[in-house]
């Protein structure tokens, strides 16, 4: 399968959105918050701090996104803020090679580590071995964050 | 000493402003961004998510303040982002009291637990010290995410 990673344009903005409302990982307020940094990365990401790339196949089919930008305060570190990949694409490398981008911008804006922020309950398993498989180490795990029982785990993967 | 805890107030701006440029745990950055989180609180605390309390003493002298809200997309999870006390107000409770107020009224918007975020290096010493005797406990320690050698220390607080 052909992976073109691109910026994200205003175009993209109906089938993002499919994306998020068909990913059943992501709740109604997640996706609100989503499209606020979806938003602010096609309109100034340097006023922002939203960088957003897609994802498209050879007949120029949008696939997936990754939003990401640097941590306020810090130096050099960046998150990931967003992922998503259109479910009948999953598993062809898609969300690598959006990862791969992100990484490789951050690195050329002088970032020099990545964090993702995940959920730790059992739909996310998936989730985190993408992670793992990615480099990204598990480097925190807050209990009862998001909700009784639902953790955050966060990854860090030094760049470059 | 009397310390008596209220509303931040557009009035108390320059003194906080006084407070933050005097504070030589801040840098500039920093101070920007306590500057929007505290005009976020004064605006709308509604809509900003900042909420912000003042402390004077008996003689209505604005001796420090605090400002936290509530972590989105959580269920009970809140932070606290600012808290500094006038210096020559130091060591008199004055700290402790805004943090037990915002507690207070954490708990109160159905807030469950606290967290703070902090710098891992020498001179803030003093700062993780205030946090573990206030029954803060540390739960991640990130290396070199503010800039080289300066980590980040994550604690928690379960409240009510």
């Amino acid at each position: 399968m052909v992976i073109k990673i691109r910026k994200l344009k205003k175009e993209d903005k109906p089938a993002l959105m499919d994306i998020l409302h068909n990913t059943p990982e992501f709740t109604a307020d997640e996706v609100t918050i989503a499209e606020e940094v979806i938003d602010g990365s096609l309109d100034n990401p340097g006023k922002s701090g939203y960088f957003s790339l897609a994802a498209e196949n050879d007949e120029g089919v949008f696939t997936g996104f990754i939003s990401y930008g640097p941590v306020p305060m810090t130096q050099y570190a960046w998150d990931i803020y967003w992922l998503a990949v259109r479910r009948e694409f999953q598993g062809h490398g898609v969300g690598a090679a959006l990862l791969k981008a992100a990484e490789e911008n951050i690195v050329q804006a002088g970032g020099r580590m990545a964090f993702i922020e995940t959920s730790g309950k059992a739909q996310y398993d998936k989730t985190r071995r993408f992670y793992l498989t990615n480099d990204y180490k598990e480097i925190c795990d807050l209990p009862d964050f998001y909700a009784p029982g639902d953790n955050k785990v966060i990854y860090q993967k030094i760049l470059g």
